[in-house]
Formats: structure tokens, sequence, C-alpha cells
């Protein structure tokens, strides 16, 4: 729920007209979690999903295998 | 990665253009998982992650309570 904190408030408190939430790996259902609830609870009407983008990141863990791991970008803009 | 191999042979041996992805909750990032190993290292070239839609579905639990559930549905294109 801080998470949706943070959101709101950058909308409201700081007058921002976009945010973009990121996250990797199992991370990403709470980020899609965060972008609804923010987007359809707290500011139902206000601001919108506008853009949504996966990726993936490679590097080598510590036994020098490659690892891959997915990544989600969200942007979420004012009406 | 049975996914993948679905998400593969749907492109390979079944003909298809596009395959839409769809996962509910925590799966949500096994499904973004599954579209990018089946994009980027299987289907390199051929296929790209065409449309991407963020949602949620409320229903009542057992107990009577509002559950809120976010949805995820990407589609896969070819090229």
């Amino acid at each position: 729920m801080n998470y949706v904190t943070g959101v709101v408030m950058q909308f409201t408190t700081q007058g921002a007209d976009e945010v973009v939430l990121k996250a990797r790996g199992k991370f990403i259902s709470r980020c899609v979690d965060v972008a609804e609830v923010s987007a359809k609870r707290f500011l139902e009407n206000t601001v919108e999903v506008n853009d949504i983008v996966i990726n993936s990141e490679e590097f080598k863990n510590d036994e020098g295998r490659d690892i891959r791991v997915s990544t989600i970008e969200i942007g979420i803009k004012k009406k």
C-alpha cells in the first residue's frame, strides 16, 4: 500500500503529470497491482495507464551463469 | 517452459499470426517471462510484443468480502 500512497502523492501534492512504475522479476505482478489500485480506486477519472513496456535484463550470476530477468515499466498519466 | 513451448508451437506448427497470453494475480510475472522468452529467445526476429493491457477483476470471496485481482493480456504478433 505504501507504493500506492507514493504514486497518489506524486500526482496530488507533487503536481506530477506522469509517474512511471518499474519492476523486475516476481515483483512485476505487484507493480501491476499498484498501477491498477492507484488509477482505478484512488485517482479514478483523474489518471490513466498510458503505456506499458516489457523487456529483459541479462547478467551473469555469482557462478558465471547467464541469468535473464523480465522487467516492466508502466506509465500513468494525468487525463 | 511448457507455456513457452505452447506459444512457439502456435506460431510454428499451427500457423498463428497472433497469440494472446492472459494471466491474473501473482502469475502475471510468469506471463511476462513467457512473452519475453518466446519473443526474444525462441522466435527472435519472427515475432514481437504487440500490445499489453492491464485490468482488474472484482468479485466477492466466500466470506462476502470484495476482492480485486489484477489481470494482464500480452499480444504477440508475427513481424
